[in-house]
Formats: structure tokens, sequence, C-alpha cells
């Protein structure tokens, strides 16, 4: 089939990577490309660029995407045309925090308290209601922690207002989490549901830095956790594709932070570590193939390569190493590739991981 | 690094997909180029086109091959200007039959008996001396069973003539070989070595069907064995890439029968089943990078897709099964893709094995 993807960084990259060995090819619109040259072709245009999507349309069999801001009027109309998973609305809820909050809260997923905020008078009753420590975000178009300001103190206010005001907001209740956690699933167009463990995430400047999958420590209960609240978002949306919901745990609870209708930061060490990968599994889905299986190959992580590359060949001399660069330009802050680890356990894969970690340093 | 590659079939694509993750890309040399196109550039040229060459090595860092048929005369030019891995002596030696098995002998690895044959007064003396059963041969330009007869009665030593007389010929001794098998390794450039398991294949009409990884009832000593015979052809070459030789066992010992100085069909199970693949691990003895272990995942089952693609959702339903299709036409005898099963021993692979040769009989 071709596949049309909207977007083109690494995630489409990879994406392609996986879906040509089973016979597809792809076409990408995104403007410059760097990450897709070489894997498909590219149509050099923003998603809101009418006149690339009526050539997207015109010369694939369905559509995807990789980013989530995809505009909903695009989203809508390649999804009259043709195929287009996953569904827009997945995107339309994804897109705005307090749409997304509420949808969590229809389907009792339970996440951080909340309170739209589009005022300075808004603003002062939300941290009367919610307290402090509490988080100022803007409602849409956050991403790798841009867009938000954390209060502490009451001083905090003005601050973070002087800095986010202009654009609807959103104040979130601080939640004293234990740690970050994420779970990645998949639906067919059939409905098959398959799930890889939940996995630890640890961020950085709002950045994710690494994964460990399965979440050590994971337990049967947690994952069932996990699955039970994909699972909703699954159904309620018609899902096909991949879904991954960032989430905090709380003592034995679990609170959705975020959803993501794609492939997935915090699923990259599937390429490596698990029978078939989240992109392998995103294309199967939304094709019509049947799923792969997500079974771990023992413990994985993955660290990004964040602003520079370390050089490839020490990457590549730890054992076990996998490399993943993404054809990007270095800039701070950029994810410009990922490495990932694979061991029997995650005791054994400290060795190796202070390696990696002192490249990435270096 | 951008890799220039002479040929562009499956083995090209196969380099690519594996190579892009380390951050090369990738140009080739083929007429036509189905099997490469989407996963790099093409200069749409037949190897001994010297204008090709020039845009290829003004182009590219450095340069290898996918088939060893690439003109002695193009390699060397190549040579010259960039570096070329695996070297040119090494298409020397493998292009002739008769080159081959005397390089062999001199490497002191056995090898069926063998005559030269330049005309039918020498096919007479080389029967006497060889005795019957023995097969005829081309010297130079023989793939997939093409160009060879086997002679079993003296009726056949005409017939065999008529059909192949012309070309430089060499008689070989029949092998009454136990089983077929093949060792894959790759040496980098700092002359680190690396070897994956021997395997065993099965051919029918010429055409590798299957290749079952580790070979079943594999010794130490059957593997250290085509390990030296690997070692000894790597450092008389003083080679860098992979490397398949195809051996006969005959009891407890190896003849070598053909080595390929390039990844191998006998190798592609690698991908599924080995910690690194051949293709990454040729990527990275080329360019200078560290080897990556050749750790096994099981045991593994390799089966070429000829002819006609099976439905790739049957194909994917099979559990563990792992589709690659080489985006070329359906012809017969052409090798269009393959499906690897990994599993936890050759036994629990006779199930899904069963369904998928349903599957590309049907």
């Amino acid at each position: 089939m071709r596949i049309g993807v909207l977007g083109g960084g690494q995630l489409g990259r990879m994406l392609a990577l996986a879906g040509i060995p089973l016979g597809h090819e792809f076409v990408f619109v995104e403007p410059g490309g760097e990450a897709v040259r070489g894997v498909g072709e590219l149509i050099n245009a923003s998603a809101d660029d009418r006149a690339a999507i009526d050539r997207l349309t015109n010369d694939v069999d369905i559509v995807t995407y990789e980013f989530e801001n995809v505009p909903i009027a695009t989203a809508r109309l390649v999804a009259v045309r043709l195929p287009m998973y996953p569904p827009p609305e997945a995107l339309a809820v994804s897109q705005d925090r307090v749409t997304e909050k509420t949808f969590f809260g229809e389907l009792a997923i339970p996440t951080a308290r909340f309170l739209a905020v589009e005022s300075r008078a808004d603003l002062d009753k939300a941290v009367a209601t919610l307290g402090l420590p509490s988080v100022l975000k803007t409602r849409r178009l956050g991403y790798d922690g841009k867009g938000q300001r954390v209060l502490r103190v009451p001083a905090d206010v003005p601050t973070a207002w002087a800095a986010l005001a202009g654009t609807p907001l959103v104040l979130e209740a601080f939640v004293p989490f234990t740690r970050e956690l994420s779970i990645v699933g998949v639906r067919g167009r059939d409905g098959a549901e398959a799930f890889y463990p939940v996995v630890e995430n640890q961020h950085r400047d709002g950045i994710l830095r690494g994964t460990f999958a399965p979440a050590p420590g994971l337990t049967a209960e947690l994952q069932a956790a996990a699955e039970t609240h994909a699972r909703r978002v699954f159904e309620r949306l018609n899902y096909v594709g991949v879904l991954a919901i960032e989430l905090f745990q709380v003592g034995d609870e679990l609170l959705a932070n975020e959803m993501a209708p794609r492939v997935h930061n915090s699923g990259h060490w599937t390429i490596d570590g698990a029978a078939t990968s989240q992109f392998e599994n995103h294309v199967r889905a939304i094709t019509g193939a049947p799923l792969g299986p997500t079974t771990v190959r023992g413990a994985v992580a993955m660290v990004n390569l964040i602003g520079r590359a370390p050089d490839p060949a020490a990457v590549l001399a730890i054992p076990y190493a996998r490399l993943h660069l993404y054809g990007k330009a270095p800039k701070p802050g950029r994810k410009i590739g990922h490495v990932t680890i694979v061991g029997p356990s995650h005791e054994a894969l400290a060795a190796p991981l202070a390696v990696l970690r002192g490249l990435t340093r270096g």
C-alpha cells in the first residue's frame, strides 16, 4: 500500500523503516523533512497546505499522522476522502488539555484536578481551589515541556500569568507522583488490541531523557490498570493504530497525564526490545493486517540523544547497544537519535548505561 | 556517511534498511532498481557504465557491492578512488569457480575434486579422472543453479556438453554430502572478526528455499571448522565486510562449495534472529565501526518467497513470523521476499512453518 503520513520527523522515519519490509511505500507531508529523506517521497509543505493535501490524497491509499498538532480541518478533509487512522476525533481530544482531561473524566480515568483559565480572575480562583503547588499550562500546542510553569508560591502566579497569558490556559493541581510511567497499546481495524508493558520514563527540562521497559517492579495489577485506561480510550474512539498514555504513579494509583494518538517516544525501545515494534504494529493496524506479538526481550533501556550525537563508533562499541539516528541536524534541545540497550535484567544494564551516559554528556 | 552500492536488489535494500538508523545514506547503481526505490538514491545504470561509476564515486564516501558479478575493471577503478570493501580481489576469486577452488586449495580448505574443461577432449579426460556422477558447471556467472548439469551416466556427457559448451567450464566430482551448510562471518577494518552460527540450507532446483539457524545438531567442532575456513579467507584477502561460504557436510568434514564476498541469502535470518544482522554488521565493518554481537535469539527458520508473494496478512497472522518483501514484481523463480520465524527450538517452529508452507504453495 501507499501510506500517506502527515508529518515527517523521526516518527515518520521509523514508521517507514518498519513498513517498507512489509511491502509498503510512504509519502510524507512535512516542510524540510530531513528525517524522512531516503525512506519515502516528500511533499515539502505543512499539513495546513490545501494543495499539498490534495496531492497527498490523490497519491496514497490510506493516511496516518505522526504529530498530534495536525490541524483538525486537515484531518477531517483527509478522512472524508480516504481511510485515516487514528480517527481525527483522537486528535481533537488530545490537542486541548481541557478537552482531554474532560474526556478522561467521562471514561472514569483519574487525572489531576484541573480548571480552565481564561482570565487573571479565573487563575486566582483556580489557585484558591486547587492550591499550590500547581501547574499552569497552555491548553494547546504544548510539547517537550514548552508552554508550562510550575506555581510554587503566590508570587509565581503573576509571573506565570505574564509568561503564558494571551492563549487559553489550564491550571492543574500538582500531582505528588512516585514516578512517571506510560503505556503504549495498539488496536487493529478488526478491534483486536495489544499492549506493551508499562514503562518508566525519566524527564529533564520537560524532555523525555530515558525509558526503562518494563517499568522496574511492574506488577500485574499496575499493568492491568493501565490497560484498562487505554482500552476505554480505544473503545470510545473506535481507535485504530498505536496510542500512548502518559501516566503518573501515585502509590498504587495511576493518573492519566496526557495521551498521544500516535507512535510515541516512550515506545522506541520496542524496535530492539519487543517481538514487534510499535512502528510495525501501527503499520499493521492501519493497513488492516493482524497485530504482531508485543513480547519483550529481557530488560530494555532507551536513552534519547538530545542536541548532538556522540561518536557513533563509541556507541556501537557498547555491547548490545542499538543506535538510531534520525538524520537531523544537531540543535540544542532537539531529539536527534536514541540508543537502546537490551539485557537480561535492569541491573545488567547499569554498566553499559553508565558508559553511554559518559558519551552523551562528554 | 554516504555509501555507494554496486547493485540494487534486495540485498541493497536490506543494507540500506540496516544502515539508515546508523546515520548513513545510500546510493545504488542498478538498472531499474525497483527493490531500492525509497531507501536511497538510484543511479539507473549497470555497473559497467563508466559515466555512472564516475557519478557514484563523486557522490559517496565509500563503496561496497551486493552482487558478485561486478566487473573487475569497475571494482578496481572504484578502489583506486575510494575505500572499497570487500576488496576487489575477493570478487576476482569468487567470479571463477576454478580460481575459487584453487584459492581454497592454497588455504588448505577442502573442496570437491575438480578439473578445468576447455574442450570436449578435456571433458572426457575429466570424466575419466573424476568419475560419475559429477557436475559440469560454467566457470563464471552461475547463480541460483543456472549454468550447471549433473552427469549421472555416460550418455549425459554429450548432452551437458551441448548445453554448456562455448564458455570455460569446470567438472566437479559429485560430493555425497549429508547436508548443505553455510557460515556467514564479518571482518572489520581493524581486523576484528565475528561469526554467526553455521546454518543448514535447503535448495530446490538450485535455488535456496530455506535456512535453519543454528544448523540442527550443530557441534562446537563443526562451528570451529567452518570458522577456521572463513578466517583463512579473511586473512589471505585482508577482507573487510560480510563473507559467506557455502559448505557441504560429509560426515564430520566440511567441504567448501563456493564463497560469496557479500551479504548472503543464508544470512537473512539474522535480521530477526540475531542481536546484530548481517546487514548491519556489513555496514559497521565497511564504515570502520565496531562489529556488533552475533548472538542468536533461539531457533530460527527462514523461508524464501519465490515467484509470487502469499497474502501478507496471512503471513503476519502466524505468531512470530516476520515478513520481508523486496518491492519486486512477481516472476517465476524470482526471490521476491522472505519470512523468518523465531522460536524457542526448531521443534517449536514445525507448526508455524507448516502453516507458512501451506500459504506459499497455495
